[in-house]
Order: C-alpha cells, then sequence, then structure tokens
C-alpha cells in the first residue's frame, strides 16, 4: 500500500579548519560543509537493510581525511574532491551535492603590515559553492556569496508602483536601502574558470553596484549587479540573486511636531520582501 | 548581453495574531506567513518599470485585511484564501505560494478545566501548509508539521552498515535516538480533506509510529512512520520527512576507569546526519 | 601599572544526557551545565603560571564523571554535587557557581498510555537552577523555570499611565498580553525543600496566575504570581521574576474602512518592554 | 505576607537609524538601545496603580525624538543625552541604565574612493556603551566592544595546568586560539575621553594584541590585552574582557594512518571555555 517514491540523506554541518604553514605564514582554512547522497537506498527505509548504508558519521570523516590528503585553493576545488569521491567509490550512489560555506577571515593589522598567523572576522559575508556529481559527466560547481550586508542611505527610490484597495504604502524617490545579498553563480561549460579570481570580482563588484546604481527599486538592483557580473567575468553563464528587502521605515514624528526629513528610522525584523532574480548571458 | 530568466519576490514573515470570540471562549490564532509570486514581472528588473509590481507591503496589508474579512477554521483554509486573491485579482499573476506557521498553544489549565483565553506554549512543533495556485486549477494544499522534537532512550539500533576505511563508527544494537520531524502530505486528488482532523491524526500518530518503531536506522522509521499515516488517514496521497539525527553520543569513561553502559552521553549540535524519504500511496 | 582587580573562569553548555533504566521504564535527563570558578587564579592572568589552573576541559570531564558516579533526582541535587566538588577538592577555588537547564521531556502517548522510553518536547519552558557554593556554609541554591511561553486573549489592560508629550501610546481596558515567563526562586534557610515539588508546584501556579489575573499591567501580574508561588510553597523565600512584553499591536484596519474590533493583531520581535521584580516572604 | 523587595522596567532593542546629511557624504548611525529604570515604583506592582508608569512605548519614542533634537558624534554621547532625560524629568526616577550597541558599517569602496552614501558591514564587532545615571552625580560611562572575532593558527599554548584524576586534556604549545572578545572600560573620573578615539585605539589595539602576544592561556591573553589598553589609553581606569574559548579540536586521523601535524581541526560550538578577567590602572 505504501511505496517510497524519493529518498536522499547525508552530513551537514561539518565544520573543517585547515591550517596550512608556508614557513611563517599561515593560511587558515575556516570551512562549513554539507554533504546529501542519492542513489539505491530504498531498502534502507522499507527493509530496514542497512548494507547500503554508508554511515553519515563516514562522511564526516572523510572530509577530514580528503581535507589532509589533499591541497586545495578554494573551496570548489575542495568541493569537486568532496563530490567526487562519493560517486567514484560506490557504484550504487547515483549523485551527490556537496554545499560548502566558507567563513571570511582577513589578517589583522599588526606593525603596519597584515599579520602572520592572526585573523579578524571580515565583514558578514560568507563565500560558498554547490558542487553536484552524478555518475555521468563532470561536476557542475557553482560559486557564491552568502549574507553580505549592505545598505545606502540615498540614491534608492520605489514609486510607480501598482496599486490597490490595500495599498498604503507611499511612494518615495528616496529612501534607504538595506538588505542581505545572496549570490549564486554558475559557469559555462566551456569555462577554466580561476575560483579564487571570480569569488574576489563578484566580492567588489556586486557590493559596488549596490553602491553606484540609482535603485527604483530591489528588482532593478538585482538585475543591475547581475548585468555587472556578467559583463567583468566572462566565465560565468549565469548568477541568481536572493535579496530580502530589510526595511528602514520612516518614524512618524509629527505627533512630536517635529518634521520628518528622511532622517530618523526604525529598522524592523520582519516581515520582510523577499526579491529573487537570474540574470543569464545571452 | 544579459537577460532575466528567472524571478519571483513576495512577503516573508507576516505575523498575524486573530483572536475569534466565541463568548467567553476565545479561539487563538497565531499564524506566520509569506507570500511569493511569479508573474510578468520582467520589466521591474529589467526597465526600472514598476506598473506591474505589487508592493509587498500591500502584500502584508492584505494578509490582514482577509484574516479579518473571513472565518477560517485553519491554517489550510486562510492559505486558499490568500493563495487564491492574488492570482484572482491580478492578471499578470500566474503563481504564486503561500507558507504558513502556525505557533500551536493550549489552554492553562486553570481550576480543573482549560481556561477560556489564556494560553501556554504546547510543546516544539508548528503547524504548517502550503497552498499553490496557478491561473488555472484548484489550489494544491500540503499540510505538514515541522520542529517536532522526540527522542527515544532505547529500541533503535545501527548495524549492518557499509564500511570502508573511513569507517570509525561502532555498530550498536541500542542507541538513542532524538530528532526533530518536519513532515509535509498531499491529499489525493479526489479528496475533500477536513484539515484539522488530519493534522491532529497526524501530530498523534507520528510520534506514536516514533515511539512504538523498533528502529533500524533513521531511514527505515521515517517510512513507518510514512506507512502508518498513509494507513491512518486515506485523503493522504503522499508525504514527506525530513528529519536530523540529533546525535546523543556516548561519552568514553574509560579514561575514568569506569563502565559505559549506555547511561551517559553527550549531545552534539553539529555535525548531523539529515535524512529525507517521500512515502506514496500504492 | 596594571592590575588584576576581578577575575573568574569555568565551562559553559556542557551538554549531559543520562539515561536512568528502572526495569522497562526510562528516566531522561538532559542537561546543560555551566561551571564559574572563582579563586587565587591570578597568576594565570599576570604571569603566565598554569600551576592552579584546573582546565575547563576538566570540568567538563567531571559533569560527565560526576553525573555517572552519583544518583540524583533534580537538577539542583545533581547542581550541588558539581557545586561541593570544585571547592571541596581544590582550596585554591574560592567559590563556585553552577547554573543547570534541564530540557523537559514528556513521555509520548502510545496504545492510551505514556511510552516508557519515547519523549516529546513539553511546551517552551525549562526548569533551571543556580547552585552557588563558597568555602564556608552550605551551598545556596535557587530554582527556577525560563522561556515559559504564555499568551491571555483578554483579561489584560494598561491605562491609568503616565503621559508626557513623548507619549502616544493609548489607554486600554482589554488587549493581549503575552511574554516569555523567567522566576527563580530562591529558599528559607530553614527550609528542606522537595525541588521536585516546589517545580512541579510553580510550572502550575505561575501560569494558572497568569490565566486568572485580571492584570493591570506587567508589573501587577508578576506581584500577583510571586504572591501566589510564595501562598503555595512555604519553603519559599523569594521570587524573582523577568518577563519581556511581547506586543501583540492591533493593526489599524481604518485605511481599508473596516471596524478594528480588538480581532487582528501583529506580533513584534522588538522593541519589547522588560519588567523585572522580586517578592519575598514578610 | 508578601512584600516587593526589587524592582525595575524598562525598553529593550529599540533600534534606531540616523541619517546625517553633511553636503553629499551621510553619516550613517544604525544603534539599538534599550533602558532600564529604577524609582517609585512599587505600587504599580502592588497596587494595580499606574499613576508613576512611564510606558515602555513612551521610553521608545524618546529614543526617537532625542535622536531627532540632538546632534550627537558617538554613542556614548547619545547614551549621556538618554540617560539624563530620565532621570532630569521625572523626580521619582532614581536612577536609569541606558545601554547602546551599534552595528559598524564601513563605506565601500566604489571607483577608488570610499561610498558617499553606501556601506557594507564590516566585521563581526559592534561597538558598545552603557551610561548609568543617578538622581545625583554625573552620567557614568563606559564604552566597549562585542563580538569582535578573532583567530590566530600558532603563538598559543596551554600547559603546566593543574592537573588530576578527570584530566585527560594534553598539554600543548602550539594550538589554535579563536574567540570572540567582548570588552568594557571605564574612564578616570577626571577624564574627558575623545569617546571615538578611545574607541578606535582599542579597536586596533585589542585585535593587535591578541595577534602578537605569544599566549599561554586565554586568561595571559586577557591580560595582556588589557595592559596594552591602559597603556595607549591614558583616560581609561579599568577594562574588563569576556573571551568564550571556541575550541578548535585536532582531528584524531590515526585510524586512518595518517599523522597528525597540526593542520586539521573540528570547530565545536559547546561546550566553551568561558574567562573574565577586569584590569585596572594602578
Amino acid at each position: 500500500m505504501a511505496r517510497l517514491t524519493a529518498n536522499s540523506y547525508g552530513k551537514c554541518d561539518v565544520r573543517l579548519t585547515k591550517v596550512v604553514r608556508t614557513g611563517a605564514t599561515h593560511t587558515l582554512w575556516e570551512l562549513t560543509a554539507s554533504i546529501i547522497l542519492t542513489g539505491d537506498f530504498a531498502r534502507i527505509y522499507t527493509n530496514g537493510d542497512n548494507s547500503p548504508c554508508i554511515p553519515t558519521d563516514t562522511m564526516k570523516n572523510t572530509v577530514y581525511v580528503l581535507a589532509k590528503k589533499n591541497e586545495f585553493g578554494s573551496p570548489e576545488e575542495f568541493g569537486v574532491i568532496l563530490a567526487s569521491h562519493f560517486v567514484g567509490r560506490f557504484d550504487h550512489v547515483e549523485s551527490d551535492e556537496v554545499s560548502i560555506a566558507q567563513k571570511i577571515w582577513t589578517r589583522i593589522p599588526a606593525g603596519g603590515r597584515p599579520h602572520d598567523h592572526s585573523f579578524s572576522s571580515a565583514g558578514s559575508g560568507r563565500r560558498t559553492c554547490v558542487v553536484k556529481k552524478t555518475r555521468r559527466g563532470p561536476p557542475r560547481v557553482s560559486g557564491g556569496l552568502a549574507g553580505l550586508e549592505v545598505i545606502k542611505t540615498t540614491g534608492s527610490g520605489f514609486s510607480g508602483f501598482l496599486k490597490d484597495e490595500y495599498t498604503t504604502l507611499q511612494e518615495t524617490t528616496d529612501r534607504i536601502l538595506a538588505t542581505s545579498i545572496d549570490a549564486a553563480w554558475d559557469f559555462l561549460p566551456s569555462a577554466s574558470p580561476d575560483y579564487n579570481a571570480v569569488f574576489e570580482t563578484a566580492f567588489r563588484v556586486i557590493p559596488e553596484t549596490f553602491a553606484t546604481h540609482e535603485s527604483l527599486s530591489v528588482q532593478q538592483t538585482i538585475y543591475a549587479m547581475g548585468e555587472a557580473l556578467l559583463a567583468r567575468v566572462p566565465d560565468i553563464a549565469t548568477v541568481s540573486f536572493t535579496l530580502p528587502n530589510q526595511h528602514r521605515l520612516p518614524v512618524n514624528l509629527s505627533p512630536f511636531r517635529l518634521a520628518s526629513e528622511n532622517e530618523i528610522f526604525v529598522a524592523t525584523s520582519e516581515p520582510f520582501g523577499l526579491i529573487k532574480g537570474t540574470v543569464a548571458r545571452e
């Protein structure tokens, strides 16, 4: 009467710290990896037959072992190593998906120069990537960033929108725009991208476009950031953005006989707008 | 050179409290709703033309207005009202998706009976639903629950699993199993389900099955819960589960010359296993 | 030029799961313990002399070892065991403070009765205790609860308050009152309290008083809960409450030509009122 | 039988955004303020007499009105304005305490220079201050920082510590040290500090000292940071630190026949060490 129609499993939030020592200068990787497998696992569910079950504890160990055995220069590279491992080793694994988030540390300035082995947190953004691997074909790699908090105090408006009897929002040509940018980009099949160069460009171009774009809506800002990224990184095929609109609402000061001069605002946690868009190279 | 290939937007985490007074006895709804629209919105992104843009602030207002204007007896019913509104009113909206989470309050016992208008939080679980509506066809409704925390101190094992040189996990026929259950169910096209009766059955049968099932794996427990739910609720077509394995690891007491007798454990936040499965009626 | 004028250290958030088997019926303890020591530790800071330093890792181990070696029937009892250990064993420890939070699990109903070994989360509240021990004198024990979420849809008002030119709040004799109760109680020096009986009474009387009290303010509700607890538990000397006012604001429906009938509200995360009060037995 | 022996109340997490326009260049303040009052409020609790009750909603309004009416150049200055308001205006307020956390935004680089009105999140640290004001005497101001995440991959050890039979921690002369620094400093009564200059010095000197100090323990690092700050800022009287030890544990690779070379670690969320110390000018 019952049938298992879909299944997958894996290990989430494996926290890896790797220190690479090049003389006195250390490189620090702090990655959080999640691995999800699909494959011929149905009888684990239906028959209690664990023989095809790769324990998620083994997946965790594998992250540490592969991090030890392999040099890598980017989260994407490590993601490819991890994703290739499971489908490469186990015939009954049909596909796996590895998601990695990298904490971005920056060298602490000390004595006028970046310190060799001491770091502080660099802003709110994380570097992210997802690698999907099936039994056939090369791994599909996407790079990204998440949680990059930005705000602009002018150069943003929202007017000319559709109104009905439930609309109370006032039109404005000058508002605060605040958000936390998530972006993910795919590469052209023909590309051999330098993942770090791509990330660094994106991490610079996306907030710079946010800063300089005269925004008529969050939607338009997304498109402008997408256009700018495609223009600057020829290897990128598509880029997808997800941006919450983290409202800063003007405080009504009229009960206190004070003019509202676009000066005093309240930030609200919820509700929030959520705007998504994908921009592709034509 | 650039082209918008996908887009959607909406309002998230609209918090609605509705009090329904039936004489002295009050019914309390605390819902958090999110609305995502797709449709003919591209020129907002590409041209800065906001004329088709329904402000997310209007969506928020609409939640409150429709909650005021309509009686409803379940989150699913309110979800249908909301989801039907946007595609019904705006020709350029092609589909919308409304997700609702309900905080579950229980009446405080006072003077030997449940209180008329005072409530306390009832466990960790939330009631959830998702309603999707396109321009054509009826709304598609799924019910669910989320964050239902359960634990069993025996009646769970994990052995006979695949081993390779990266496996260090010991087999066990007696372990603690702890998880936080997320489940979502779809209905048969022919069904006219009583959403509340379905939820109450699921909210009872799922933890009861967790309790009594002799578990060989989280996967097998998922299948057992799915089978039990399908057996008890004829209107359900499929049910999907997502269960983190919230590990309780035996503490190694041998350095202290104490026997480990499956008695002392440490709970870990991460990493965690994540097991998914969908069970369908045949 | 510099001098160390205060110091303390310890281990926080040690997560302990203990299963006690009485035949087929299991008792489950899930405690999170924190230990803070004060004593003759200054030279660790000033001289890098670690000889008096009890590693926090040892404190963690001690939690597990003492949980294994000792039977206990309440978090307070285990707190006394833990707090007595450090000042009892190490002459240079002057005092320690042990804080424990217990996750409250309830037996899952199965087959018409509470299950032997399977549990679900019971509401939002946690049981808490703090035990302070100095070299001299008995341990000072306080019991408590935290995070007990309650809400009432009437039987609460707020009027007659002080007004100045910055006041815009409307008086009301009928509002929603929602909060998350934290309470901590101390015992009379002469008492030999049954910690579990006290907790169970508090966990019942406090929400019951919240439910039935006709509230003129959060402050008055605090006092009423304190009075009720003191009246019901002779061993308690004082009880302190901390209550956030988790506002439910009436939604202004007048732009939509709908009457506001104390029916539709929005819950806000912040800002929130915070009200504290201590009630003592005279 | 019952008596109110302590009470206080106020408003927490009032989120203020203030934009100051100096020509094209905007200054952005994002502050979260909490206000707690003590005074002659007992009859609110005991008698339901709200006549002395300043609504917390009025406190919230006051934050926005005073932010509008006053120019300020630091959170400390605004804290003094706020704290002075309540005891200055209401005779029955005996003291108030204002706590402020400032989100640190940094100008986005655009076209080779910091942007006029667009900002991104600058690291994990927040700027904090607490201002306490009683009816008599000047406000007492402390500055601080919170959540400043730092990590060093060498230059840290922990050895020579006290051992007992519950100790399993290995001594090490080379470990990772990771923490999130909270610091708060008080000023000499004679000082007229430049709050911004003090903060900027602290925000530079504290992580720099963390970076360059050869640490024998978290405790010793705290003392070193305190000494350095006192040496660099003559106006500071005392500085208190609270540092979690955010462990990075070496992964045991011996089951995989791999040497552990201080290279592969796991970060754990809990338990964590917590180390506190106050360093005063002699």
